[in-house]
Formats: C-alpha cells, sequence, structure tokens
C-alpha cells in the first residue's frame, strides 16, 4: 500500500482541478446541480480513489475483491461522475449529458449509471447500504473488500446513520469506512454543529468507532496522511473508521466558499468563465489510476433441491411459522439468501432460520430502517436478504423501501400481525396499510396466502423473482387448505368455490379468505351461490380471473384485513376500472382498538358473519 | 420541592408491591402483555409519580403546567395503568379489563384512555414527541412543566431516538428527561449493550445530555436521590437529563428475574398465585399522593382576521410559493400555528414564515421521524403544527405518520416537489406514492391545489379542519386560474369544463390540472368535448361530482403525478366502484428519470398530448 509520501500529490492536484472544472460545466450546462455541495469533497475522493487506498477492477467492476465506493450525500453527484470520467469510465463529453432527460447521469446516482454502487439522494440511507455491503464482505464473500461511503454533515442528524453506526461497531466492521465531508452548511443555513469536527469525533467514538480527524479537508497530504491510518497495525481493531474531514463548501470558487445561500445552484452564466479559468487550464485528458485488488475465484455454494413440505389439509397452523418453515427449508436451494430481522425473531418465527444457518442470519435489532438499507446493500451485492418484522414496522422504513427499486436492489419483505386479526396488542402493532404501502413500488409483487401450503409456495415464488417482493404473514393459525403439491404462482388466484349460476363472487385473500370460505357455507345453506377467489397474488393480479367473475356474476366482494385505501379492494377495482360489474369492498373502517381476534374481525365488519350480512343486504337492495 | 429524606419510602415500596400485583393479574387476566417489561419500571414510576417529582393536577390534567409523563415504551402498558390506578384515576376492577374488547385499557396506550398523554407502541417514538411537548412548554407556554418519557433499552437503536437526543440538546431543553429502563432483555435476546449503563450514558452524554446513572433501578432511596439531581442547580444547565437506571426485568417474580424467554407473556396459571402472594397481602385502596403544580392562568393569544389573498388570474406561481404566503397570512387568524421544516424551508417556502415569525417556527434538520413525533407532540399540547418538507420525505415518517390518529393528534402536513415533475433532480427526490400513504389515514384529508388562491383557501380549510390534513405542492410554477374571492371546501371539487352533452371527463389534481385544461382545449378543436374536473380534494372525495360525471359522460379519465396505486385513479375508482362508467387512469408507470418537468410529463404519459392522445384512442375503440 503506498503511503503519503509516495504518492504523487501533484499529480492529485491536478486531476481536482479538472475534477472541479468538470462539476461546474456540468451543472451550468444542466441548468442545475448541487456544485457547492460537491466541490467539498474533491480531494477527499481524489485522494480516495486515486491515491492508492481504494482498490477497484474497472473491467470487472461485480468482482467481490472489489472496495465499494459509495456517497451518502447523493446530491454530490457531478463529483461522483467526475471521478469516474477522471479513472477513465465516462467520456468528458458526456459529462454535459448530466440530468438530461434520457441520460444515465441523472441528477442524483440511480443503478442506469452502471458504476453506482446504490441509489442515493434520499439522506442518510448510504451509511446503511454501505453496512450491508461490508456485512457482505466480512462475513458472507470472505472478502478483504473495504466500503467507504462519503457523508454530509446534514444528513448525520438522520437517525438511520446512527442506527448504522450503532450496528457496524456492534458487528466489529473494521472493513466500512466513513468520510465524513463537514462543510458546515445544510442547504438552508449552518448545521447542528458547523466546523466543530470534535462534536462529530466524540459522538461516533462513543459509539465504538475509531475517529480520525482532518483539519484541512483540501491538503493532499493531511489526507493521505490520515487515509495510511487504514493501514496501521492496531492490534486486530474490530472497529469501522470515520474520518471527519473540516472542508469548505464551494471551494475552489473564492465568491461561493463557506458561504450559504448557494446550496443547490449551479454558477452564474456571467460568472462561469472566471471560475472556470479560477481552476487553471483545462485539463480533460488527464486520469487517475486506481489499482486493482487481487482476484480471487469465487466459490459460490451450490445450490441444493429443497425437501418438500409436507402439511395435512385440516391442520392450523399460522402463515407466519409456514414462513418460518420456509425460510429453512428453501435456504438449500437458495444459497445466497440471507435473513435480517428487527428483533422480534421469535415473533415473526424467523428464530428457527437463526437457530439452524446463524451464519446466515443477522440481527438487525430495533432499527427497521438502517434493517433495510442493509438488505440493500446485500442484495446490492449478489445476496438474496430476506428482511422480517411486524408489517406495521415495516412503515418505518418507507423511504429506504421506496428506494430500492432505483438501485434495482431485489430485497425480500415480510410483514408479520398484518391487520386488526393480531388481537389484543392493539392498533400500533397491526399491519393495516402494507398492502397499499408496497403495491406503489413498481414492479414489486405483494402476496399474502392464506395457509401454510401457499405461504411455503409463494416463499419459493419470491425467491425465484427476480424482483422486490413483499409478503404478509398472519399471526393466528389458520387452516390448511391446500394439497402439498397444489402449484402458485405470482399473479396467479385460486377459485375455491364456484358454480355456473353464482350469486355474488367474494375475494380475499390471508385471513379473510377463511372468512369468506365460512361465509361460502352459510349463503348456500341459504341458497345464496357464491364464488370464492384466493387472491394470494394482490400485485401483480390475476385480471383473467377476476374479470371472468366480474362477467360471470353480478356482483363482488372483496374481503380484506386492512384499510381499504390501496389494498385488494382498490387493486380489484382497478382490475375492473373499463367493467359495469358493482364491487362492494369491504376492509378495516373503523378505528381498530384492542379485542379478541374474532371480535375486532366482526367489530370490523370482516367477519364471515359480517360477509354474510353485506352480502344479503345487498342482494335486497339490488333485487 | 421534597428530597429523598422526605420522602415516606416505605409507602413508595406498598405502593410498588400492590402496581406490582395489578401488574401481574391485569395481564394475566388479558392472556396477553408484557409484564416482565413492565415489571423492571416500577420502583422508577412510582418514585417519579408519588415521590414528589412529578407535578400534575388531577382535576385539570390538561393545563399547561402540568409535567407530562409519556411511556415511550408503550409495551409497559400495565404499569402505565396500574400507575393511574395508584392515582385514584382507574378503579382496580377496571384494571382487569385490561385489552378487553370495547376497555380504554388498550394492550398498548392510546388516546381512548383520557390521561394518556400520546398513542405509543411502535417503539421509539415518545422521546420524539416528549420533545415536542417540552418545546412547547418552553418556548411557546412558557410553561415550567417538565416532560418525562419512559424509554426502554431496546428502543435506543432506533435513530428517531438519536434524532431527539440531538435535536432536544441543540434546543437546549432542561425540561426534558428521559428516564432509561436498562433491563437489558429486548424481545429476543440480550440487547447490544446488555447492562452497561456506560455505553449508554458516554453516548448520550457525547450528544450533549446531562446522565444520572442510577446502579439499582429498584432502590427507592438510589432512585430519589438521583432524581432529586432535577432541582440541583447547575447554574443555568440548558441540558436535557437522561436517568440511566439498571434494572431487573421480571422484577419481583424471582422465577423470571433476568431471563430471557418471557417477553410478552403473562404469568402461568400454575404459578400466579405464588407469584401474587410473593407481593404481600393486597391492598387495592392504596394511592399515592401527586402535588399540583402551580396553576396560572393561560393567556392564549387572540385570534386576528387573516389579510385577503390578491393574486391574478393568468400570473404563474408556484403552489409552493402559494403555501409559504398562506402559512404566513394565517398565522394571524390561528395564533396557535407553528411551522417545523426538514432543513428546507427554502425549498418548501415556509422560509418566509420562519423569517418573519421566528418564534413560532421550528427548524427541525434533516430528521424527518422526529419532526413528526415533535409535531405530535406539540398537537397534543394544543398546538397546530404544519410539517413541511418534500413529498417523498414524508415517507421516512410512515411509522409515526400512521400513529398520529391513535393520539388523536391533529398534525397537519404538506410534501413538496410532487411528482415526476420536479424534472432533473430525479426520482429521489420525487413524491410519487405520497397520496396513496396520506390516504390510509383514517378521517384523515388529502389535499391537491392546482393554483395559488385554491392553495391558500385550502391551507386555510386544513388549519380549521379538526384532525389530519396533507397538502401535496408543487414545484414549478402553475397559471392562477380562480378568482381570489372563489371558495374550496374539503370535499369539494370544481367542474372548470363542461357542457350537456361531453365525451368525456378528466379529472385532475395540482399539475396535472393544467395538463388536462390544455387538453380540453385541443380536444375541443378537434370537436371533442370534455369534462374538465378540478379533484383538489382527494379524500374525502367529491362523490357527488364524480358521479355526476359518470352518469353524464360515457368515459371518464383520471390523471395524477403519482405512481397508480393508491392514487387518485383508485380514489375516483372506489367512488364509483358500483357505477357502470370505465375510468382510464393515466398516472406514473415508467421508471421516473431525471429530465426537465416537461419532457417527463410527456415520459409519463400525463402531459397534455398524452391525455389528448389517451381519449382519441380510447374513443376509437369505444366507437
Amino acid at each position: 500500500m503506498p503511503t503519503a509520501m509516495q504518492c504523487d500529490t501533484s499529480h492529485l492536484e491536478q486531476i481536482s482541478r479538472q475534477v472541479r472544472r468538470w462539476i461546474v460545466r456540468c451543472t451550468f450546462e444542466a441548468g442545475s446541480g448541487h456544485p457547492t455541495s460537491s466541490l467539498s469533497a474533491v480531494e477527499l475522493m481524489v485522494d480516495l480513489l486515486f491515491g492508492g487506498h481504494f482498490r477497484f477492477n474497472l473491467d470487472q467492476p461485480d468482482h467481490p475483491a472489489n472496495d465499494r465506493l459509495i456517497f451518502s450525500k447523493g446530491h454530490a453527484s457531478p463529483l461522483y461522475y467526475a471521478l469516474w470520467a477522471a479513472a477513465g469510465k465516462i467520456e468528458p463529453d458526456d459529462l454535459l449529458s448530466y440530468r438530461e432527460f434520457g441520460s444515465r447521469l441523472e441528477g442524483h446516482p440511480t443503478a442506469r449509471f452502471s458504476l453506482t454502487e446504490a441509489a442515493t439522494g434520499s439522506l442518510g440511507q448510504g451509511l446503511s447500504i454501505g453496512l450491508g455491503m461490508a456485512m457482505v464482505a466480512r462475513y458472507l464473500d470472505k472478502s478483504p473488500s473495504r466500503t467507504f461511503v462519503l457523508l454530509g454533515d446534514s444528513e448525520m442528524a438522520e437517525g438511520a446513520q446512527w442506527e448504522a453506526i450503532q450496528i457496524a461497531s456492534h458487528y466489529k466492521l473494521d472493513n466500512l469506512v466513513g468520510i465524513l465531508d463537514v462543510n458546515r452548511l445544510g442547504q438552508r443555513g449552518a448545521t447542528m454543529y458547523g466546523h466543530d469536527l470534535d462534536s462529530y469525533r466524540k459522538r461516533i467514538e462513543a459509539f465504538g468507532w475509531r475517529c480520525v480527524l482532518i483539519d484541512d479537508g483540501h491538503d493532499n497530504d493531511q489526507i493521505l496522511h490520515a487515509f495510511d491510518e487504514l493501514n496501521a497495525d492496531h492490534g486486530g481493531s474490530d472497529r469501522p473508521t470515520m474520518f471527519i474531514a473540516h472542508t469548505i463548501k464551494g471551494k475552489g470558487i473564492p465568491s461561493l466558499e463557506n458561504e450559504g445561500g448557494h446550496h443547490g445552484k449551479p454558477v452564474d452564466e456571467d460568472d462561469v468563465d472566471e471560475i472556470l479559468a479560477g481552476f487553471g487550464a483545462a485539463n480533460e485528458q488527464i486520469r487517475g489510476t486506481i489499482p486493482p485488488p487481487i482476484l480471487y475465484q469465487p466459490d459460490p455454494p451450490a445450490s441444493r433441491q429443497a425437501e418438500r413440505i409436507d402439511y395435512e389439509i385440516g391442520d392450523t397452523v399460522a402463515t407466519r411459522d409456514a414462513y418460518g418453515n420456509a425460510l429453512l427449508r428453501l435456504a438449500a436451494k437458495f444459497p445466497q439468501m440471507v435473513a435480517l430481522d428487527g428483533e422480534v425473531c421469535n415473533s415473526t418465527r424467523t428464530k428457527r432460520f437463526r437457530d439452524e444457518l446463524p451464519a446466515r442470519f443477522f440481527e438487525m435489532f430495533v432499527a427497521e430502517q438502517n434493517m433495510v438499507g442493509v438488505a440493500t446493500g446485500m442484495a446490492l451485492r449478489g445476496k438474496m436478504p430476506f428482511v422480517s418484522t411486524f408489517a406495521a414496522f415495516l412503515t418505518r422504513a418507507f423511504d429506504q423501501i421506496r428506494m430500492c427499486p432505483y438501485s434495482d436492489a431485489a430485497v425480500k419483505f415480510v410483514g408479520s400481525h398484518c391487520g386488526v386479526s393480531i388481537g389484543r396488542d392493539g392498533p400500533s402493532q397491526m399491519g393495516l396499510e402494507d398492502i397499499a404501502m408496497f403495491r406503489t413500488i413498481q414492479n414489486g409483487v405483494v402476496l399474502y396466502p392464506c395457509d401454510a401450503v401457499s405461504t411455503e409456495a409463494l416463499v419459493n415464488a419470491m425467491a425465484e423473482y427476480e424482483g422486490i417482493a413483499y409478503l404478509r404473514t398472519t399471526r393466528g393459525k389458520t387452516p390448511v387448505i391446500y394439497d402439498n403439491d397444489e402449484s402458485f404462482g405470482i399473479g396467479g388466484s385460486k377459485v375455491l368455490r364456484s358454480s355456473d349460476d353464482d350469486h355474488v363472487t367474494l375475494i380475499a385473500a390471508g385471513i379473510t379468505l377463511h372468512e369468506c370460505l365460512a361465509a361460502h357455507a352459510t349463503l348456500a345453506d341459504r341458497g345464496v351461490r357464491a364464488r370464492v377467489i384466493d387472491l394470494y397474488s394482490i400485485k401483480p393480479l390475476d385480471h383473467a380471473t377476476i374479470r371472468r367473475a366480474a362477467d360471470e356474476t353480478p356482483l363482488l366482494f372483496t374481503v380484506e384485513d386492512h384499510f381499504p385505501e390501496g389494498g385488494i379492494g382498490e387493486a380489484v377495482l382497478t382490475s375492473l376500472s373499463d367493467h359495469a360489474t358493482p364491487v362492494n369492498c369491504l376492509a378495516v373502517r373503523k378505528r381498530p382498538i384492542s379485542g379478541s381476534p374474532d371480535d375486532l374481525l366482526e367489530f370490523e365488519g370482516i367477519s364471515a358473519a359480517s360477509i354474510v350480512d353485506a352480502v344479503e343486504r345487498c342482494r335486497c337492495t339490488t333485487q
């Protein structure tokens, strides 16, 4: 490893000048962007990438031996792209396509630029993602790879960063390196701590990280000397490292340096030429070298066939238990599968996986935002993370979840304790908006099995699906209604009861599917023929079967243990948006409260008796 | 203030014994609940409430002079209710209704128990809510009130707690007191730090709090002596205080003490009698005294009429600017209005309010979860908080938002930069799922004005609405289309173009409303008559007008700058769930990218040209 002495700092300085030119020019051309936020981190990043401490094989960017660099302060994207231009991976002229419609060089980095490790832009997420990558390197790939995360000071207000800081320390990740660009200025003014590096140091140290201060974050010698600390032997340091650098927002443009009021603004037309001249002569061809790591041949574990399931029709098994069983059973088939849980594995039932495959289970404690960020990082490094907690608590991480698609991170989510049917714990624990949340994920899959057999099949389907998937599990036991050999696919459904002359169709999933089956029996006794559809795949939805029911029966009901907005009812209504058959949506409409599951299903009008009642009232009205 | 010497610790001990009886009995009767988590905090809470340091007027629980107590570890609800029984506000027999269907004593505290300060149960939220109450006391009410928050150790993994810790320190809130119950055991096992009180102390001190350790959290003398620190004169301490207590989960039940595996489980039937006997003889009538504070006569500021608005039809004004104007203009009419912003006030335009009324503006930095928790606390203390940030970043706080209804906290939310039409910053900054999120809030209002006039009217409507409300603002300028005197109500809409023989109805809000107006003109040139409805109130929705359009026109379109799921389209489909007229929903369906607003509206098929095209294709198909 080169030391500060060995690096050609004058070359690094020249690269920094050109990087500054590129930053100013691309944002000026785009008419938008964050040049001043980018300028404060130039030396830090140039010295990191081209100073010898970062190892990356440009021809094999996905190799597990490579170091990783994430820009948690994603608005510094002009710098990010300029660095890769200096590395020879972006043509300088292409930098001028920054933020243009269709350009892969988007306003904040996304997967559309192939070297982007993870999409960022919503602050305070990059450290969790980097943590996930570092965990993969350390505990799964057993790679010497380091993960570097560029952090802004404003975003250190985000709690998710402190979740990551705690958990990185707990997991002894000395291969995770944060570089904190303390430029004092947030978007609308000074941060809480200004340039007081010590206020960051003492807090981050208190969490167990090693902190290295850089008094002048624009002095190459200081920076390189600090980075040399990465190689110093600390006798088995198990601590992550945070470099904390005093920087100047707008560094390189004297009229803007350290001044508020310039966040997110390209330089003025009147000033641009003078500013560019201030960086010295253009040197579009200057390039820096990134030493490659020693590549090793990864030895991925082989996939083995999963054991067959063996449930008995009529047994009662909670789908959360079936999920726990499935995770363990399928682990052999999907060797990249790992499980993350938020302190509730005894409730979500990932505990079995934890006990049997501890090397592939990661306790993420009561910190759901970080858990999702970590899963994102793991997915981006080729693993198949299953994230589990109560469905209600996944709302804690909606910002992280909505960012997954922009990284093309195929994270799998499983939310337990859905609906009012969890009972006496009351509404704080009830997932009542999770279907709505996950349905908004583009190309995401939303599944809600009603029994153990379908749960096992759908967990398998989630694992095989190349994208984001969410599965909802129920706390209470429900009857097994399917044969072990029954097949279930994403986008499928099951018609469980039907005749050639049904009076009504009942569409449900999960716990209310069983209520519909009971309602079917009662209605049958009263001469009312009800078709019953198990809509276990809410997104994508089985349009053909829904449409056929709408064609063949005069009235449809949807029944869900979920709020009415954005759930099964609205998914069916969307499917039938051009169809005339009326749809009556039963859902949780009253303020949910504590009570027994049966009392609450009844109270909310989604029990078998309520369904029968609703059907009969509707039919009276329409007849 | 009494000191430890003056308190009758034997009385406190007796109360503690009886409180333990109540905890064990009510969870045993309910067959569920968290007795061991409750037992670890008994002495801490009994000594707080009845040891003289907590001041509360039981006859005027809402008085601003009262201290406040929030159970951030909401699952210790058995303790919470037992305390109030010992205070004489719950009949001991009523404790046995715990968790019963219909009981106000829910599994986790909610507003249905009138003394609950705030609903909790989703961990890591109580400190933010307490922070909000402390801010109200210190900066708005100028009350000597203190806010106490009982915290669990597991939930200290939640980032939101560290957001609150940072910001409490920044705002110098020496009237905020945390009591951290370090019982070592989370739900599925030990926490990251076990009983290492110092690991909490050094971290919380590093953030600027004063920490006081209690080595034995079950020793009344130690606890009272520690609480005496609240009165010690520290020469103008501006620091919040955290008491960090070593406690035993399950304390009082020797067979369960400090053992894992008992979280969330009532005692066994075989053991209950012996356990109760272990607490000594029952003493159902024992009561503790809570000294009242000195009540003062609050002097609420008077409401004054707001100035009239004065926009010109045809001017272009961004609705985010109109929002900033409205907030300031209405401040006089709603003297309890306060504004909170997440480091983006120059973007959300709350900056004007900040500059003119700094005493009523609270910078909450890049920490949205805490911002929403603080707003919740403020609303519960009688203020009218307007929470502003980018719509996309409100997803960061979905867990906090979904908890608001259970507290009956009437928080107002305003999300800027909605939709792809923000342009070049790209998808990380685009609010595309916010309508879906806020529609799931029971009795919540969702508003999306298209111009400055309607924005001003709807901000007023939000303020007048006694509940949770959300308003979406647009980044770019849009034409003023309404007269200053036009009235807009929650649940209303405007039919902007119509005839007796319309071929199609276009329903939109916000930026796409203008696209529909442009499409209307183009279609008119081509002989197609389009009704145009401004659906500025998405929830509740103007069913009558939508239905009339469905009755009178053969085809409806909805157009929204939002994902298709859970938005305007599905709201309209729900409204017309029993109607035969087809609805065609245009929305953001392609992966959003950077680009100009116009390019993106076109790309996503929600521009005027796209609407014209869609209408013509549909009409060809149906003719």
